[in-house]
């Protein structure tokens, strides 16, 4: 069976999140309706990076196997029309048949925006967390230093019983000015509410609140107590998942 | 009379420009009902940049005069109560007697974006302008040069009679990718609908509409119907104006 793989950005503003709820508009629910409508069939897509309620995405990737061959241009436009302008299909790709939009990803990039300026900036408010106060970025890198490597991240998970919390985190950087924060995470994968604890505990440290020297315990405490703030769901973009063999 | 400039951003999507106009939502209705509710006088206000319907600013300037000192960061909170998420007062400082946002702008600075990708971003998709097709930006580049200096842009202006079409522009400049093309422009001033009017010249060079090798002929036409296209509006931002002496 033909393997397809979407890529998808989206503003999840609207959306009660990635993953399918009945009577909700989600990101699958849309994408599997319109699929459903163009081709008449229904259709099961795996996905990437289920993303919370609020949270975007520049770079999701999604795939699905259909018993049929189709226009790939045509479906990506069609789709376009049914799930514009919220949810834009950016490419339409066959790939080989063991490709996986979830199994196959070896890691996830996401990006989070803070400004700290005196007024929310109009323009960038859907995106942006505004927090109204001056932060200490040197601090925050300091701190999130201790975040690199694989550690069990039980502190910044909302666990699932019986699965592992334990990921391996490549990167966690800050970038931007003073008045508008770039936060960039990379891990082979994340769990539920992971990048926005991580970002609620360096915004801590970066106001003061908490000691970011003491990072590295507070991550092999593994205690979820141990971060008093998650940061809002719409800072929040996911922009990009990487398929490059584990070799 | 104490004089007090405000530096303004707004998202216009939803106002019919910045002018005030009976029955309609503009910024400086929004803006003087605002002043007038906080400060129990009516406030007369002086614009450096009178932005079109659905036109944007990250950085407007408005003045006005008071007979009365005030809490500029009161106020700019107490406005930013009132006028916000859609406008954001970002600063507000007294000034000099002589001060006037409209008349003391030496320069202002607009940005337009460009999406030629496939589809449409969701994240930008208030601020961009998608036009689905791949342009030619060295052409674009290459035509942009003719504009520099000073020049009758009467071919490029919706005119008002008896007044000039004159203006000196000192920068117009292509960025970003070729998927999202930045463009940039500053002169001393602008008229009516220029800024949309030089996009969409150079939208038409750009997808070979236009030959762009003959952009000083254009101009020098000083023919509003010389040119076939006038960009939208929500791909234009008041991006910075400038108060530096011209000496």
């Amino acid at each position: 069976m033909p393997t397809y793989r979407l890529d998808l950005a989206y503003d999840g503003s609207g959306f009660n999140g990635y993953a399918r709820q009945s009577g909700q508009p989600t990101i699958q629910g849309e994408l599997e309706t319109a699929l459903e409508t163009i081709l008449n069939t229904p259709v099961a897509t795996s996905v990437a990076g289920r993303t919370d309620a609020g949270v975007h995405a520049h770079g999701q990737v999604v795939s699905f196997q259909l018993d049929a061959e189709v226009d790939l241009e045509r479906l990506r436009r069609a789709l376009n029309g049914l799930v514009g302008p919220e949810i834009a299909v950016l490419a339409a790709s066959e790939v080989g048949g063991d490709f996986d939009a979830r199994h196959s990803a070896t890691w996830r990039r996401y990006r989070y925006l803070i400004n700290t300026a005196g007024a929310q900036d109009p323009l960038t408010r859907h995106i942006t967390w505004h927090v109204r106060r001056p932060l200490d970025p040197p601090a925050m890198t300091a701190a999130a230093v201790a975040f690199i490597g694989e550690h069990d991240f039980t502190t910044f998970c909302r666990s699932v019983v019986g699965r592992t919390n334990v990921r391996r985190v490549t990167e966690l950087t800050l970038r931007g000015s003073d008045e508008l924060i770039e936060v960039w995470m990379q891990a082979n994968a994340f769990c539920h509410q992971m990048v926005r604890s991580v970002v609620g505990y360096l915004y801590d440290v970066g106001r003061g609140f908490s000691d970011g020297s003491l990072a590295a315990d507070v991550i092999e405490a593994r205690d979820r107590a141990a971060v008093a703030t998650v940061a809002p769901p719409h800072g929040l973009t996911l922009w990009a998942v990487g398929y490059e063999s584990r070799s």
